[in-house]
């Protein structure tokens, strides 16, 4: 079935599979069939979440699974799908058994944020945490998400009545790749996710003077990149030793970045994450009071501005020890993690108790054709949700 | 007079005066009036050298003085020009004085390489050193320097016959602003050059492991970025602990430069100078070694090509002592010091004795508008070379 809709793609290598697109719609049929073969009731909302419910007793609370159906550009054939697909495996497998409650499985559209600046609409509209003003973000030819969405079908307009707040709801069920090594690195296929890390970001623009690399004595000299470098190390050094903390430098540009000039400038974006806020925003204050001493010590200009902040998202301590319960028939030990990367799971907490089941992907490797988790642990993630459903039952 | 020609340029800030445009014209013009005014007799030469000369006794040899009229782009208005003009006004000061050789001053046309892809052809013409396939190297306009130049009424099929081998000839001797801190920071006017440092170049290629920022724990990544902060720092350390020895990583490449990416490459130069060709081969081998170990212990691919080689040019030991003695009259600490930069000096150490007179540049700023030296400073070079002919005579 991965196989299947993965041919639902742009032309090129991998999976590329933007919302609102002629490959969404293609997608769109084929998960409507796999729900209608399994017996739900399918519908797609007007944010272009595709929905299959299978009715409990009249009055009684829904428990949500999903995951998104679209993916980055060149991306791979399990990233979100997978957490689609086995929910609706997992009900096949007790289609004969009375349930208590309402289950309901989720396509969201847009998880990525490839097409247009933002993303999660739809989980966010669940949450009664939509904002219209969205809907007039363009994508790169100029479309707006309204008007992508009214091509595709939908009913922008109506998205502000998705609001399930009112609604008696279990909690949501989120089912995805790692997307790192760790469970890969620890041979076991499934894990269960303790948060998704809060992430801050930092912009540091580094003021030394260019001059010509020649004639310039090394003393004296006010490299920025010899200071950006020992800043870099400050973040590795800082954030491999500190437990739960993460702390990355991916972007560095260099001015004027010429053969024979002596680094004048740097700009450099700092990155920490936690999936413990407290962690993360300690943690960061570190490497920036440290870094600053180093620029200070070397007389270079030092400039920090917070660009970005995004607390972290507790999953449900009870949802949490119910999916343990579940997986430890597959596996002795029942490993908890964070994940580091954020997911329609983060919106969806605004509505209702969260948890996540992670499966193991091959060498943590994700976004890239080479994406790959076994059948053997997709199955066991497909048991897990059924020992999961049983246990709630 | 710098004044006067610097409004041969360009519109916008600074000089900026290319070969064979109609600002170098202009410029030529007031060069050749400046020697026709102080009894010379003039002419341009096939690649466009202006010469003005003051016969000696027939047979007798000749001492060369030059420096080039061009600039680079936005530049200042000392860089070349200055080691024109102020041999011409020593030997207006020396008018009446007999002398046992002949006097050439010789303003080149093109020594910053900024139009075209070379530089140097009128030195390298009078060393019997020029490549006649330079000529047809294009400007981003596609116009050849064959072109150009004969547009600009030059000969360039005659170059060849520059050739002064089988002329005897004293030496040549360039001043030039030192672009360079050392004589600011000493306090000294001006200074006498040990060698034209050579150069090399290094392109080192780091591989480690591209992954997501969020998933992707510290322990077990292979951070790029990070190992070359430890090779930036190398090379800083090395090149502060050697004497003589200047190296430096101007540029350097992320990729794939994100936010939320663990970097998976980097590109660097790194550049290693010395007026002591041993110190530089010695000095860029043990930062290369300690480099390559580094990226070892990291796991982190490292792959080094040696992209470009110039081996130091000394100056003549007698004329170096001769300028000494010449400018002692000036200032009491006669300091010897090594170009970092190349002139048109090292093209023309292949034709005879060469020797470098600097003149203090402001903070050692060089190649912007900001360019800047004393009038008091560029009259003691003046000085100092009626000194260094006198004592030639």
């Amino acid at each position: 079935m991965l196989d299947d809709i993965a041919s639902c793609s742009e032309e090129g290598p991998g999976v590329t599979r933007l919302p609102f697109t002629p490959e969404h719609q293609t997608a769109a049929n084929k998960i409507k069939k796999w729900m209608h073969d399994t017996g739900l009731a399918v519908h797609t909302d007007a944010a272009g979440t595709i929905i299959g419910r299978r009715e409990g007793p009249a009055g009684c609370p829904t428990l949500l699974f999903g995951s998104h159906q679209d993916t980055v550009r060149q991306g791979g054939k399990y990233d979100g799908i997978m957490g689609v697909l086995l929910p609706i495996l997992a009900l096949r497998a007790i289609e004969d058994l009375q349930l208590p409650f309402t289950v309901q499985v989720m396509a969201f559209a847009d998880e990525e944020g490839v097409r247009f600046p933002t993303a999660l609409i739809g989980p966010r509209a669940l949450a009664g945490n939509f904002d219209p003003t969205a809907l007039d973000l363009k994508d790169q030819d100029g479309i707006s998400i309204h008007e992508a969405m009214a091509d595709f079908g939908l009913r922008p307009d109506e998205i502000e009545s998705l609001d399930l707040r009112n609604t008696p709801i279990i909690g949501y069920i989120e089912t995805h790749i790692e997307q790192g090594p760790v469970l890969d690195h620890k041979n076991l296929p499934l894990g269960v996710v303790t948060a998704i890390a809060g992430i801050e970001r930092h912009q540091i623009i580094l003021k030394g003077n260019a001059g010509h690399a020649g004639t310039t004595p090394m003393l004296g000299r006010q490299d920025s990149l010899a200071c950006a470098a020992e800043l870099v190390l400050v973040a590795e050094r800082i954030g491999r030793g500190t437990p739960e903390l993460i702390a990355t430098i991916g972007k560095l540009d260099v001015l004027p970045n010429a053969v024979n000039v002596i680094p004048g400038e740097i700009s450099l974006i700092l990155e920490v994450r936690s999936a413990v806020d407290e962690t993360r925003e300690r943690g960061g204050e570190t490497i920036i009071d440290e870094m600053r001493e180093i620029a200070t010590r070397r007389s270079i200009g030092f400039v920090c501005h917070t660009t970005y902040v995004q607390p972290a998202v507790p999953c449900d301590i009870k949802l949490r020890s119910l999916l343990k319960e579940a997986i430890s028939s597959h596996q002795q030990q029942t490993i908890e993690l964070p994940s580091g990367a954020t997911h329609d799971a983060s919106a969806m907490a605004n509505l209702c108790p969260m948890a996540m089941l992670f499966v193991r992907c091959l060498k943590g490797i994700s976004h890239t054709p080479e994406e790959f988790a076994e059948e053997a642990d997709m199955q066991a993630a497909v048991d897990s949700l059924v020992n999961f459903i049983k246990l709630l039952k």
